[in-house]
Order: C-alpha cells, then structure tokens, then sequence
C-alpha cells in the first residue's frame, strides 16, 4: 500500500503530492511544522502541539487554513488512509504560492497545508534499550528558535555532525557557553549536586510539547525541576543527561562527546521519568 | 504566454512546477539560491554568482546536479522560453527528496533543480528615480548568512517590517549594536568623515556579488572602499547610504528610519558609482 498524503485538500499517494516551487514554504522557509506521536491511535499531547502550532502560526501572521477540530480530523483521515496505529504525524503549514518578494503578500494567499505520516515502532519498554549518544555543538540557529518553523537547515548540519559522530544528538550551546538545546529535542540534566534541570523558556529555544507533558507529570507528583540556564561544563559534570521530544520520549544521553555520563548507563531520574512518561502514553 | 520554470529536466508552466511534499528544500529549507538579472539578453554578473553558488553547494555538501556550463545554458533556455531580454532569473538547488530525517541523507538523493525567470523594467536611467527609505532592525538571522540558503523566515519578517514602515529595505544590526546588511542588499556608507565603507566579509553576511562587482569597477579606478564594521550611529550620521545587489543595483537610501541621510537626496558618492555600475552593465 502506498504513503497517502494530504495536501491542501486531497488525499494523494505520497510520490505525487507536490507543491509549487513558488510556494514560500520552499522559496523562504515560510511556514511552521509540528510532529506528533500515535500510540494505538491516540495523538500524544495532542493539545500541547496544536496549540503551539497556533502560537508559531500567530507569530509569523500565517493564517491556519482551517480549525484545530478540521486538523485533527484530517489528520485522523491520513492516518486511518495509511493504516497507521502506532507511528508519527508530519504536518506542515506554509504562507502558500505566491509571485516571489520577500515580504509577506498582502492579501494572503491561500496557506498550504501538507500532512504526512509513517509508521514507527511501539515505544521501548526498557529504557536500557532506548539509550543514545550526543556531541556539543555550537547553535548557530536563529533568534526565534520559539517558533517552529521549516528553517532547519542549521539543524540538519547539526545532525549529521552527529550521525558522523556515530552520534544521535547535537547538543547545542550559545555563544556564552550555554546549552540551548539539542537540535530536535529539549535538553535536561541532573547536575553533580543532584538538581533536575532544564533550559528555561526564551527566545532561543523551542517551548517542547514533551518538556510541557513531563513538567506537568513532575508537579503532579508534587515536584519540580529547575528551569534556568546550563553551562557547557555544568552538562560535562552531569550526573545524568537526558533527551526529551515528541518521538525520543525521554531519552538518556550516556555518553556525551565520547564521554562516559554517570555511570554509562541510563540514571535512577531519568528512568523514573521514562516510566512516568510511558505511563501516561499508556493511561491516554 | 504562461511562464515556464525549469524543474529537474522538464521545461513547465509555471503554474504546473511542483516538488514533491517530502523535497528536503520545503520540509528543512536545506537548499541554496541566486537570483541574478539579466540585462538585453546577458546574465549580468553570471561569473560571480555561478561561483558564489558552487561555494555555498560546497558549504552544505550539496551536489550541483550539473556543471557551470549546463547550468548556464539551461538559463539561456528559460529566457528563451520566457521571451525574457530584461529581467531576472531564480535559481533553487535543493538536496532533494527523501524520508524526512534531519542528517543529510547517504546515499545522496538526486537534488532539485529549479529555475524561474520572469521580466522585469530595464535600470533606472537617473538615480533620482531610484531613491529608497531604509529602516533598522535587529539581525535575527542564523550564525552562517554567508550561505546562501533559503532559511528566508527571518528575512521575510524584516522586510514586512520595512514595508509596513513605508519603506523598501531592512537594515539589519547585530547585538552589539553593528550593521550587517540589508535583508536583501549589502549596505555601504560614505561616513561623516567622507569614508566610502562597507561591512567586511565574515560568516555574518553574505558576499554580495554586486558588492564584489563594484569593488573591483572602484579598484579598476585606483579607488578604494574601506570594509570594516558600521556602527549604527556612525550609519545614522553617514552623509549617504546606498544598498547594492543583483536587482537594486546601487540604490541610494534617502531616509532611515524616517530622518533625512545627507540632504535627502542621492550623495555625490552614490551617483559616481551608479554611473560606475551601468556603465557596467551596459559595457557587456
């Protein structure tokens, strides 16, 4: 069976979903994404990534081209086309096709909407199988990386340092030393004095949907973790690092620029909050 | 007549050129560009920008999917076709499509091609017809804008900004309060003091190939122009500031941020290098 994909308002065999090249998702980036996990076809979080998808939308005035309640109705549509259970869900939305010039047209074209998914894997069920390696690289990404647009091309070369690392992530740090994020995923550690940290919210990083779900999970637990900013040698010195995205969960980092973390292995937190998270895919 | 784009190997109407949902250039914005003008027939420049593309190929490790030279006839196809003797050309490379997955992809898919033209009015005969308001703004754009990428968003955003201000272009200035360059042009100074000065070549800004034209049509002279920073109040205080790039030319700025530069009116400086420029343009 081939990938279906939607586009703009038709459902199409995924090779032959096209856009214009004049469309400004692929002339200038303009245009937000989000991905999302399905677990036993429930959309994990699915609040927290329609929502900031419309604060991303709103902070670049791109009109949605339709409701929340249509998009996750299309979105059930694509993945019930694809026979997708367990997987993930692209969606994309950009400005739309208009005469190129940099400026936002005024009037708006029509935004186009493009909606992708595959299947993955059910999620670990030990964290011991779900562990990864990460290099430190310096973020050269833009001054509003709180939006979550298709300019991720600082991203990609991140990443493929990376994957030549033999690596999974990019962790990356600002120009003072400080870890922003990793290049597709929010970064969280707990430090030598033992303090689950993790980035505060700003303009340098992206407010992650699974960050948001695990702080919430933590306070109903009744606790917290910090939210401040980490030097590269505070993360060195970590007793744990860990990952967290829509489709990594909560992931640990044992071993960062070819450095053993802790002991190697996935730490006593990081675990914890592995089962906390799994629970609540689970509980959905 | 519908226009006609190029898309890897086919000659289309525009409104008919499409990529595939899943080209890495909409869903990443990994892919380079040039935009260059053509004046009577001939791309102006073409040296310049040819290479200025195959260093920014070289810089994201993408694969020119054909030489200089058949690139260049393929140009001459699309003008052809367009019945274009005066305008401009757009050219796209991007990695291609594949499964979306940040780290380029190995093997390396096929890159897409895509090239556009369209006419444009032939240069200005006078300067004074040729004037234009600039504002400032912070430079929010990413760590390697020598790069020549579609990772516009931030672009886009100053030049609304700009428009909305009444104005054309955007000039941006980092955090430590410096100019860089237009959102769209490099900028050029002549100083309180009488300096003729443009920003110094570095990661932070792109080489502009109208930049380098002029550079070289000023040493042919014996003249030369200082390139170092500007700070934003020695660009507040300048006697003029002109913008140059492949479709403005050099193209003097009469008002910033809505105070008069100079007297208002196109400098001395400004003029003898418009003169300079199209003399240029119309010696090929």
């Amino acid at each position: 069976m081939p990938a279906i994909a939607y586009v703009n308002g038709r459902y199409l065999p995924l090779r032959a979903a096209s856009v214009n090249v004049e469309d400004r998702g692929y002339q200038f980036g303009d245009g937000i994404y989000e991905v999302l996990f399905v677990h036993r076809g429930r959309l994990v979080d699915a609040g927290l990534h329609l929502a900031r998808l419309e604060r991303s939308l709103e902070e670049i005035e791109l009109h949605a081209p339709m409701s929340a309640a249509a998009l996750h109705a299309v979105i059930g549509e694509v993945l019930r086309r694809n026979r997708i259970e367990t997987g993930l869900v692209y969606l994309q939305i950009t400005r739309g096709v208009a005469r190129r010039d940099h400026p936002i047209p005024s009037p708006a074209p029509r935004p186009s909407l493009v909606i992708t998914a595959r299947r993955k894997p059910a999620p670990p069920a030990r964290i011991e199988d779900w562990t990864a390696e990460a290099i430190t690289q310096p973020d050269t990404r833009w001054g509003r990386c709180d939006i979550k647009s298709t300019n991720l091309l600082p991203n990609v070369l991140a990443r493929t340092a990376a994957q030549r690392a033999g690596a999974y992530e990019a962790i990356l740090y600002d120009s003072a030393g400080n870890v922003t994020e990793g290049a597709a995923s929010t970064v969280w550690i707990v430090s030598a004095q033992g303090a689950l940290v993790t980035r505060n919210l700003d303009r340098h990083i992206l407010p992650g949907c699974t960050r948001a779900a695990l702080l919430e999970a933590l306070a109903a637990e009744g606790l917290t973790a910090e939210e401040r900013e980490i030097s590269l040698a505070e993360l060195r010195a970590a007793r744990e690092i860990f990952l967290t995205s829509a489709t990594s969960f909560v992931k640990p980092v044992i071993r960062l620029d070819g450095a053993a973390i802790g002991n190697g292995a996935p730490g006593a937190t990081a675990s914890a909050l592995f089962e906390l998270y799994m629970h609540r895919l689970g509980a959905g």
